[in-house]
């Protein structure tokens, strides 16, 4: 459970909020997420990612980056643009991609700052 | 399909992303996530929600505010207040909750900044 959950954190630092609608069917788009996520671990100034969809394909992918630099340099990498084109095409019906600095940030329920 | 997305704010706004884990049961849950979502929808300074969970009970619920006043605001409204204190002894058994500042947007699959 744990696992599911970016830790110990320390503000501030940067986010992607990215919703999307995956069509259906949305053939190939398992594997590509799988694949992103693994390659995106091993970018510079990766730090964690929160990600869940409902079973109506409904997603939402946090990724928490060290900084903006970062973040633009992962949205670049030439596998990430293939698969970003892809899913323009073929897997997303909508999305929406927001760039946020994280100001604050708390864990619980015990309610401590989530800086451990 | 439209209807799960923030539509049509732009930048900078404010951004609170709750990612939790609900216990298995969490009675009166349901119940009060409908309540507290049309509650929010009525403060001040709300934009928008984008909300999702996954079979495992994994949830991702990023809600936008004009200012981090506002969100300040909702935090401190009573009927609010009750429903994390409940949260926090029954429901969630694990969160982590962030306030960030959106910097920038787009939506696609057309790539168009995301202001209209």
């Amino acid at each position: 459970m744990m696992g599911r959950f970016a830790e110990g954190l320390v503000p501030p630092y940067f986010a992607v909020i990215f919703a999307n609608q995956l069509r259906d069917p949305a053939p190939g788009y398992e594997a590509m997420a799988e694949r992103m996520a693994a390659l995106a671990e091993t970018m510079p100034g990766y730090l964690g990612v929160e990600s869940t969809r409902d079973a109506e394909g409904f997603g939402l992918t946090v990724s928490y980056w060290e900084s903006e630099a970062a973040i633009a340099h992962w949205k670049k990498q030439s596998d990430h643009l293939a698969a970003q084109d892809t899913g323009m095409r073929e897997w997303y019906a909508r999305y929406h991609l927001r760039v946020a600095r994280i100001e604050r940030a708390y864990a619980g329920p015990d309610g401590r700052p989530a800086l451990t």
